[in-house]
């Protein structure tokens, strides 16, 4: 029924994902961005101004879906205050939450977008893929429709299944940016220029198209080089990156005698 | 008085670099690799076979310069065993060895490629800087000039600074390559295609092109979301992971109090 015509989505929150995604919808002819609706007073001044936008919730206006885009925290909240119609898909878009927390709506599902988001930086939607769930099929089929309007890729997985693959997120994203920034740490204290490091990064990116992660791997831990880590871990002292220096190189060192 | 003739060079050990560098010295035109020297009884199937090999590390052809591309360890006792004339420039290769363990020789140096070699990827040698070292001005010039024929970044370094670099380059690709090992891992137990996180660890490494390392930081740990770190690990018991799960969120969330 939706796909005939244009569908109606609202979208709950302000924050960086409710920005792509009111982007994402913009840009789409086939999805008429109804409203946006959050606590602050007003729209922040990054998203596009002919956007509707009430900080009224007990108001928010008809729409066949709306996507619930606030800290993983408010979703339940969120949920409970908010009045639908009962033909009203109603989603979250967190990795972590359960499907349970929307529950008191007669349709809902998820709508997980596996990807790091920040404002300042552009996102090819296409190449995101929307990890759902739905509480009926029929919902579901609606969600992975909808999904497959905006990314090539749409993938049914439990919350069980799709709390891993955020965590799976947090390793390969935050964690790996995380490295970034000690390395970029070590290399300012010891007035060397970051950029140097920027050919690596692209190597160690590239090298994943061509081999697996395990035989990617390089470096003293999984070489067993005892006597480097343990020259890395004086240069370190007092810096504060020891105790990561030292858990990883362990973890890695196991794997060696895996192997 | 090099360059205006063809440099001869060696190259003593047949791991990773010294099958790459092989690889590059042979492609340009104004070296010539005279010998590689190495423990095994044959040079491995993968280098060129045209190439000269040696193992008498005792009877190895004079050179120009002669490059020691063996495990950190052996760099001393290699360096002891080598006899070479007075004019030929002995280099180590490596990150975190002092330039002094050559000391035994007239003319020395280091030249240690800032990247991570594997035998069945190819590198674009042009965009490897290479950190140098020399034991006086005049051999330091000539390693510059040497390491500008291969690549487009040569940079001075101090021992000291050639460690920090080492550590730099190892959290930035040994350790961001054991988080995808770790998320790879985690999938493969939730029943989940590993290549789905293909575009979120090409965007964590694009984002590094248009913010800085502390800007691209997102996730949990830097909104210091202590609950969805407990179901993360939660979920994590006893997989081995937490320990690393732990230590580094720590360390994130240390680092969201200090912006």
């Amino acid at each position: 029924m939706y796909f005939y015509n244009v569908i109606n989505v609202t979208i709950i929150g302000t924050g960086n994902l409710a920005f792509h995604l009111s982007k994402v919808f913009l840009k789409n002819q086939k999805i008429n961005l109804v409203e946006i609706c959050g606590r602050k007073k007003n729209l922040p001044i990054e998203f596009n101004h002919y956007i509707n936008y009430s900080n009224n919730i007990s108001r928010i206006k008809n729409s066949d879906i709306c996507f619930i885009c606030v800290s993983d925290d408010q979703i339940e909240n969120i949920s409970k205050n908010l009045q639908t119609e009962d033909s009203t898909i109603v989603l979250h878009c967190s990795g972590s939450t359960s499907i349970d927390v929307l529950s008191n709506h007669n349709s809902y599902g998820v709508f997980y977008p596996l990807q790091t988001f920040s404002l300042k930086k552009n996102i090819n939607f296409s190449n995101v893929p929307i990890i759902i769930e739905g509480n009926s099929n029929k919902n579901l089929n609606i969600i992975r429709d909808l999904s497959l309007m905006l990314s090539n890729k749409a993938l049914k997985a439990s919350s069980k299944q799709r709390l891993a693959i955020h965590i799976s997120a947090v390793f390969t994203n935050n964690f790996t940016n995380y490295m970034r920034i000690v390395a970029d740490e070590i290399l300012k204290s010891n007035e060397i220029d970051t950029k140097i490091l920027n050919p690596l990064t692209f190597e160690t990116f590239d090298k994943l198209k061509y081999l697996s992660s395990k035989e990617a791997q390089t470096g003293p831990a999984i070489r067993n080089d005892l006597k480097t880590i343990k020259k890395h871990l004086n240069l370190l002292k007092g810096t504060g990156h020891e105790k990561v220096y030292e858990t990883i190189s362990s973890e890695i060192i196991k794997l060696e005698n895996e192997l």
